[in-house]
């Protein structure tokens, strides 16, 4: 019944460790749900500690007998809330007293989505710890991924490939960016598809991705993404609309779905007709992006490096002021990890200076945005190899020219 | 291109404004999401200051475009982060000083729902506000609704009833969870449903509901409701599963969506057959607590009480045990507010002793859940008027039989 194998489970932990012995943190306090899965295979309500040294133990609140079930972790009921500290104390006794008597324990924890209201409550019931901003340790041991992580991206990328083949077979003029986008999600959700992909930024939201034509893909919008589209409506103001498709407008499709808890994230364009000419252009200049930062793909590159060069090429072509979305409300990255959340590490961003190695996955989505015509772009999800990169994407990488 | 009306936001901001006087508080940041659309209508990425009287001003990294064409409040760029304290202070000088010099300004936020990474970022650039848990008052303002609201309430009512409709008439044997739960998906998906329903805490998320089966819908989960379900895999360990139904078999059909930003709520049982005597005991039971619950809806009720009385229904029918959950997976709540999220005040609980006021909507579900067997039970989402209360929900309130 447990989800993961101890194979799995004890790679994670001996990661965190190491990053638990580089960062000088005597132990690490996890809350986020995502977190509690990557490490104890149960996504139930608990926190987890991880020592420094030593078993971790999960204490769970709600269900415990679900996460008996499925944790390869120490599982054990969470007493109160209140008497979490004392609990603490008592099955980590060596890292909380030395022989001067008490001592001040560093733990980090997931600070980056940990609310506020909850943080303060843990420091005050948890006086002999000073908890830290644990998140870049917690977000660079997610970064790569294990075996285990890339089978099942990989599932995720089959998954929206029959999706995208679905959407374009029934495309047609008059349809909405809505339908187009429900077609593709019934076809997900079929196949196993957990009806939202999850990110770790707070306020972001996706359910599956942006389908939206012409202008309308183009408007802007707090999405930490390229592509805006106008939404459904301001409370939703973001990818799909009720608008009807029409000829020659460019649809861009950029979809996603979340597979036992995986993501993956691809772009194509369609048309029913064809392009406008500056809009083919700009395609073709994205598409070069993508072959050159494939030619980069490697261990030991830099990401932000990945960001500069193709920056350098939209300037090139003219176009950096629509690169990765228009004017004021352009994006300053290429691409980003994916994993369980799909804005993980690395960011291909300035910044990002930590060489590339082999396990990371990384989409990458060079794209242009004008705001009277739309977006066009390509986006691909890649793994790092020990030698290069492997294209997880399967759906085939061309502009569907639809001729109906 | 105002998403809302100005007297609709002066109704909101005239409420907040009271409830910082009352709570002594000099102001209000605002930075979840829904909160800044509930008082902007839009939903931009930035933050909203409400001074405790005069005009709030709504400071917008991206998209300052969509914000202006969307938001009633006065819209202004963010110039930094770094310099957002700067920024406050000259905009309400008034606040920031008095004749002494500097002083201290109490300013409540959303720490229920803001990361502590970004409180502890916001303590450092603002260091003459004192931030503190303004959460309470928050979700007050929220928990009475006004006429637009519930009436996009009602239209997520009418469209959760249309999906239900297409379920039951789709239901056969051997379907899976997740395809009947797909066919009512994609119906109200169509009809304009944003593709999930928020909620408000920490790692709770919800799809389109929970469509399960026998004991499978019984599976005890970490969600804060008395059904969990099996769920897709560990990964998402609540709701439909991949199981197929059969004859006999209780099927838990608890679904709602969100339109226009507001989510409904609803629970129908269904069965091609008939239930087992106990499960069918329970049902009644169920169908009596929310008949005994809607004689006591009124203005002036405390939502405590309703519980309570619930609670001692659920014991002389000697079923306390399975109640709102199984033994030691029990929730502690008979229903919940529900508006832009599902999870909103006041909550059918102890402690909640503040009486029913006209204009609260509120969701009532009472449940019973066998491990062996499955959740049997009934939920309706109601509008307390001035007099008593209006049901919201328009499906027809009866256990399904499917003779097929």
């Amino acid at each position: 019944m447990a989800s993961l194998s101890a194979d799995e489970w004890l790679i994670r932990l001996a990661k965190l460790q190491q990053q638990l012995v580089e960062a000088s943190m005597d132990g690490c306090l996890i809350t986020q749900n995502v977190g509690l899965f990557y490490y104890t295979g149960s996504m139930q309500a608990g926190y987890l500690f991880v020592p420094q040294q030593g078993e971790p133990t999960y204490y769970v609140r709600r269900s415990l007998a679900r996460a008996l079930a499925e944790s390869h972790v120490h599982t054990v009921a969470l007493h109160t809330f209140r008497s979490f500290g004392l609990q603490l104390v008592e099955d980590f006794p060596s890292l909380f007293t030395d022989e001067a008597g008490e001592k001040e324990v560093r733990v980090g924890a997931d600070l980056d989505t940990m609310p506020a209201q909850l943080f303060l409550r843990l420091v005050e019931v948890l006086p002999q710890v000073k908890l830290i901003d644990g998140s870049s340790i917690l977000r660079k041991v997610r970064s790569v991924k294990t075996a285990y992580e890339i089978e099942r991206i990989s599932r995720a990328a089959n998954v929206v490939a029959l999706a995208l083949e679905e959407g374009l077979a029934s495309l047609h003029e008059g349809m909405t960016e809505l339908e187009l986008l429900s077609r593709m999600e019934t076809v997900m959700r079929l196949q196993g598809h957990m009806g939202l992909m999850r990110m770790r930024g707070y306020n972001q939201e996706i359910v599956t991705g942006i389908v939206a034509a012409a202008e309308a893909a183009a408007e802007p919008t707090y999405f930490d993404g390229p592509a805006g589209g106008r939404g459904l409506s301001a409370a939703f103001p973001k990818g799909a609309s009720q608008r009807s498709i029409s000829r020659n407008e460019a649809i861009l499709i950029d979809i996603g779905c979340c597979i036992d808890g995986y993501v993956i994230d691809q772009s194509r364009i369609a048309v029913i007709g064809q392009l406008r000419p500056e809009l083919q252009a700009a395609y073709d200049i994205a598409v070069a992006i993508i072959r050159r930062s494939e030619s980069q793909l490697r261990p030991g590159k830099l990401p932000e490096e990945l960001y500069l060069e193709a920056l350098a090429m939209a300037e090139e072509a003219g176009l950096s002021a629509h690169f990765m979305g228009f004017g004021r409300d352009q994006v300053k990255f290429l691409g980003h990890g994916i994993g369980l959340e799909i804005d993980e590490w690395p960011v291909l961003a300035k910044g990002f200076q930590e060489p590339l190695q082999p396990g990371m996955v990384i989409a990458i989505e060079p794209k242009f945005s004008f705001p009277e015509w739309g977006v066009v772009g390509i986006e691909n999800t890649y793994l790092i190899t020990e030698t290069g990169f492997r294209t997880l994407t399967v759906s085939p990488e061309q502009l569907f020219e639809i001729h109906a």
